[in-house]
Formats: C-alpha cells, sequence, structure tokens
C-alpha cells in the first residue's frame, strides 16, 4: 500500500530570513527540528535556531583558543593576522552568567580538519561553527507561523556548550515535558526542562549520558511507569540503534532494552533514530522514526510498538513515508534530509513537522490509516 | 610524597589453574577483575571468569556465522573443512533456556579482522572468542580463596549475550548490589544485579545503555539520592572520562553531570575509568581509579570527591599508586595492565584487588593516610 505526503503548499513554513538573530551582530542559518503542541486551538512550534558570529574578524580581548600543544589553551587574539586566518566557534564561557562568547581557532593550525562546515576537528578536540537556542512559534492555523523574537531556551550549562538542539515535546497531566540535545566538549547527550505556559522553562538537567539523542518520551505512563525511545551511539562494539528506557520520575531513567535497529538492504540501513514523540493508535504506540540509506539519504518511516509492552516491535515501513524531493529537501545548510521532532494527529490527518536540508522547516499530512495500513508485520 | 604499594607476597592470588571451567571441555582463560567485600571475618571476591571452547573444532549439527553477506546468517558447517579453517565464538542462543552456545567463522571471510585474540571484527560486526562469568571466591585472611565450582551469576539476557564482566558490589543496608558490563552485538553497557547471601542472585536489568562501563556505586546515599560514578565512551564528540549520576532507586538514573577526564602529559592521558567502589574518608570520598598513558599503560590512582558534593574533585594522584611492574603484571593474556573492582579498608591499611594483564587476581596494600597524603589538589 503507497503511503501519499501531501505536503503543504506553504512549504518552507519557516526559514532563516523569518528569524532575527538573539546575539546582535551573528546570522541565523538554521530554523528547523521543531518540536510541536497543539494546545486548544494553537499550534505550537519550539525550533532550533542555528546562530553564527556574522563577521568573524577577531578584535583586540578577543581569545583564542591554542591547539598547538597537548591540549587547547586560551590566548589573546593576534590582531595583526589576517582576518580569514581565524575560524569564530562561538560557546558558553565559564563565566557565572554563562555568556555565549565567540572564540577563534587559526585556521593553519596543524591537524586540523575544517572540511565539514558545521565543526572544527583536531584530534580528539571538537568545536562547531554554529550555537543553536530554541525559539517559540505560534499559529492558530498549523500553517503561518508568528516566531517570538527572544529565545524560549538557550544554553547554560556546561553540558550545554556548544549548545541545545532538537526539542521534542511530550504534554504529561498538563505539563509539557521538553527533551533536547546537549552538545559540550564532553559529548552529545539529552537533557530535559518542563514548562506549563511556554513562558517560563525549567531545566532538569541531563538524563542519558554521551552518546546518546533522538529521545522520544511516551505520552503517557505505560503499565505504571514513564517510557522512552532513545538512541545511544556505542563506539567499541555495536551502531547506533533504538533502545527502551523506563522511568517513574522522568528525570531518573534505567530498565534499558534494545528495542530496534537499522536493516541491512533497506532504506533506513545505514542509520537510524528516534522522530516524533509517539502516539497511542488502536494497533499500538506509532513512532515516526528517521533513517538514512547508503545515499546518506534521510527519510521518515513508521514503527508500530506494542500497546502494552511497547518495547516490542510489531510492524514498521518497508519504504519511506516521506523521502527528501522538494528542492528546499534535497539542498540547503546539509542537503538530502528530511527529519522530524513532533506530529500533530488530528482524527485521520497525521500532520508532521519536519526540518530539511537542516536548515528549514516543513510539514506534509499523511493519514494515519494510510500508514497503518502500509507497515510490514516484524518478528 | 610516595605512596609504597606492598604486594601481597602470594601475588598471583588466583589464576586460571585454579578454576575448572562450568562448561564441560573449556578452558579458562582468565580469572581477574573481582568486585571485593568483607562480611565479617570472610572477605568474598566476586571473580569475573573467561573461558573459550578449548577445541574449536567444528561438528556436524554445529552453525557457521556466514559474515560474507550484507548481514550475519547462520547455517550448518562445512565439516570437510579443515578445522583451522574456523574460528570459535561463544555466546548465547535465542532459546527460551539461553544456552551458551559455540559458534563458528570462517578465518578466511573477507574483510574479517582477527588481529586480537580476544575478538573477531568484520565491518561493524564484532565477535568474541570468550565468553565471562562470575565465580565467588571465599577467604578467612584475605589472601588464600576457596573458589566456588559452579558459576554465581552467567549471562543470562539478550544483552548479555557476549557475556558478563568486571563486576562491582557494594553493599547498602544489608543488600549487595553487584553492577557489571553486559556486552552484546548490541554494545558495552551496565546492569544492575542484588544478593543478600551471595547464594542467589537478581538481576535489575540495564542500568546505563552503551557504551558505558566501569561504574561505581557509593555505599551509602548523599543528600538523599544514591550516587555513582560512570564512564560513558561517546563517538562523535568527545571521548571517555568519568561522570556522576544520581538515583533514587539504584534502577532509574538521571542527574548525569561530567566529573572528571584525562589529563595530557600525566599517567592517565589516554583514557580513564572508575576502579574500586568509593569510600567515605573524614576529607571526602576516595575512589581508586584506572588511568592509560601513551605507552598503553593501565595503572591505578586516587581522586577525592567532596563529601558533600561527591561529584567536585578535591584532589587527585599526581602519579600512580600502582603500576605493572610484577611478572604477572606485565605479561599475560593482555599485558602491561592493573585493574581495579574492589578494595576493603581496615583502619588505615587499604587491600586493594586488582586484575593484572587481565589474567590473574592480585592484591596490594596501601596506607590510606600516605594516599592522601600524596594527592595534589585540583580546581
Amino acid at each position: 500500500m503507497t503511503v501519499v505526503a501531501r505536503r503543504l503548499p506553504e512549504n518552507p513554513l519557516l526559514t532563516p530570513d523569518d528569524i532575527p538573530p538573539v546575539h546582535g551582530g551573528w546570522k541565523v542559518v538554521c530554523a528547523f527540528n521543531a518540536g510541536a503542541i497543539k494546545i486548544g486551538a494553537e499550534t505550537l512550534l519550539l525550533l532550533r535556531v542555528a546562530e553564527r558570529p556574522e563577521r568573524p574578524a577577531p578584535q583586540a580581548g578577543d581569545q583564542e583558543i591554542d591547539l598547538s600543544g597537548a591540549g587547547p589553551t586560551l590566548k589573546p587574539v593576534d590582531t595583526a593576522l589576517p582576518a580569514d586566518n581565524y575560524i569564530a566557534v562561538p560557546m558558553l564561557d565559564d563565566s557565572p552568567d554563562r555568556r555565549v562568547v565567540v572564540r577563534y581557532i587559526r585556521r593553519n593550525t596543524p591537524g586540523l580538519d575544517a572540511s565539514d562546515p558545521r565543526l572544527l576537528k583536531k584530534g580528539t578536540h571538537t568545536y562547531l561553527t554554529s550555537i543553536s537556542s530554541f525559539r517559540l512559534a505560534r499559529s492558530t492555523d498549523g500553517v503561518h507561523f508568528d516566531v517570538e523574537h527572544d529565545a524560549a531556551m538557550r544554553p547554560t550549562e556546561p553540558l550545554e556548550r556548544y549548545g541545545i538542539e532538537d526539542p521534542r515535546i511530550t504534554a504529561i497531566d498538563g505539563v509539557y515535558f521538553i527533551n533536547y540535545t546537549a552538545v559540550s566538549e564532553h559529548g552529545i547527550c539529552t537533557a530535559l526542562a518542563s514548562t506549563r505556559d511556554f513562558v517560563s522553562y525549567e531545566k532538569h538537567g541531563v538524563i542519558l549520558p554521551a552518546e546518546n539523542r533522538d529521545v522520544t518520551i511516551f505520552p503517557a505512563k505505560v503499565g505504571g511507569r514513564y517510557r522512552t525511545l532513545h538512541r545511544p551511539v556505542p563506539k567499541e562494539i555495536g551502531v547506533p540503534a533504538v533502545w527502551f528506557a523506563s522511568s517513574d520520575n522522568l528525570v531518573d531513567w534505567g530498565e534499558h532494552r534494545f528495542c530496534f535497529g537499522s536493516r541491512p538492504g533497506t532504506w533506513d540501513s545505514q542509520r537510524i533514530g528516534g522522530g516524533a514523540v509517539p502516539f497511542r493508535t488502536a494497533r499500538g504506540w506509532l513512532e515516526i522514526y528517521h533513517g538514512v540509506n547508503p545515499d546518506g539519504q534521510y527519510a521518515l518511516g513508521a514503527v508500530l510498538l506494542g500497546l502494552d509492552e511497547p518495547w516490542k516491535v510489531l510492524a514498521r515501513s518497508p519504504a519511506p513515508i516521506l523521502k527528501p524531493e522538494a528542492d528546499f529537501e534535497t539542498e540547503g545548510f546539509f542537503g538530502n534530509v528530511v527529519f522530524t521532532c513532533g506530529c500533530i494527529l488530528e482524527g485521520d490527518r497525521l500532520r508532521v513537522y519536519y526540518g530539511a536540508a537542516d536548515m528549514v522547516t516543513a510539514a506534509a499530512d499523511f493519514s494515519l490509516e494510510e500508514i497503518l495500513a502500509s507497515l510490514h508485520e516484524e518478528g
């Protein structure tokens, strides 16, 4: 059975040009991977907004990260050098008020790998060229969004030194829990926050240590425990896969189990991870997740999990329900990517909000019945 | 200040020759990395015992893991082939009773890496050449041990398919909690079990997902929460480091923080991880941990953590308190390694039990005062 993806004609719904930067003189380079929730008649998107210093020329008083020795050391920049000798890297500093600062790395540092425009690597040291925070967007029709000028959530903690990314919103008993990726020099991990009003936000710390992201918390207890999918990235043995965990309080997680992995020869053979927050259907919990094929194409599919034993996979998409085809999906900051952090179900219509080409925000509508009918049983 | 390590003259205390295999016709290759606890007058070691099929010649009915295609597939072995065409890999099977079985991989599989005698790798697929379980050893003098014939704990769960390793014992309110490394094709993670009598053991599942080991649980609540050190291994950003987590029930863990990492130019510059279960001193919680230097030498040192804020490092060993020097430490299954999972403090005498050369079990005595006086303040 074919699943029809009805892309909204207004796509992309939000682009970097729609978002003023929160840092003066910086540039918004990406507005994507939004958590989504509908509260009454209002649709809220919590956007990941990445900003980059627009004029990377360092000035007197700016600090350089010297990577030429055994470990990174800070020293004043050499303003006599041509500006393009330096690459700017934004991050939190160690001051008590945890400001975002721009530091500089010499482009000609021996062994520096600057081949990926998103990051710099030397040996085991990694720096990002942009820093992400979250911006709230509100809509009465789910299509046209007003974006708040100030950030809803910013990086503030040591494990958020390089930014906060990819929020997912799970509503439980009137509280909106937001899990998100926290990035620092110590790794990529998952943190939790909550809000009751999308005005003030409380952070609850890191819930899953490095390396772990693509966490999607179930919107209700199942069998008396909170439940989540998560995606650890092992190093010595194994490959990134979707695991399952349980909790009594959403902060402490245990009972970890392997849930599902990549499938050789399919659209998700190379890499896999949770996407939207799962929701309950008559047949099971439905999770829209992402998979990567050998061409590096990020696509979306669905997995059906047991109603009472949601760590058990019942059925999965044999083919993507959405793959990069539109121009704004195939080309951008990082092309050939569709990636979701949230969807909204109304009747049979499942509206999936998704980041496209790691740059803009779009949406596509699906028939839930069509998705369910398209799944192939597993096991 | 110099710390004197007084190795016991009876070292090594236990070797593979002291341990009968639990699998008929197999060979015990390692008896090491023991959790340690003293209960009354009795010292208990929970040894990691690795066993390997002694005659790897496959027989009719045995299964081969075929790695020549996109994914591993099982098929009957070809008994017409010379026996040394096959390498034996033990693991749990998928039967309801979760038996340990021996499977076979063709030595001439294209792309197979068999350079490390401990494991086989092809692409993202990894197999171990031995499988570990735990064996209890009892002693009235802490030096001479009687080893039980049967295994105290065996791999039984899917995430333990390749074995269970490196137990640590933490006594809390009359219950002995045993955390250990669970190894499977999905990665290296940490599981929890408990016992009240070292006769029956209850498993509580995986407490920290892949990749995470070297977990050392504090023997008391601090500030109303259970606490642990753990050692995640990130892949994309960061290096293995010691993190800190908290729990209300020892099963679910959260509030993850970075605790301490490797130090460039020192004995622990290359890799680091928790060792023995930490214990309380007047000056702070003392943790004996392991570090690796650029020569690949695994040595032991100490870190002092805050009494009330045990995620804060107060002081650390500027030099190892124990490094491989004796023959049984420099040569063995994997030479140049000393590694601890447990120590016992009596008065000022700290007896550190340690695995040597990933093969045998030994012990060394230290003066606690000497260790504390040797630490250099950090921060």
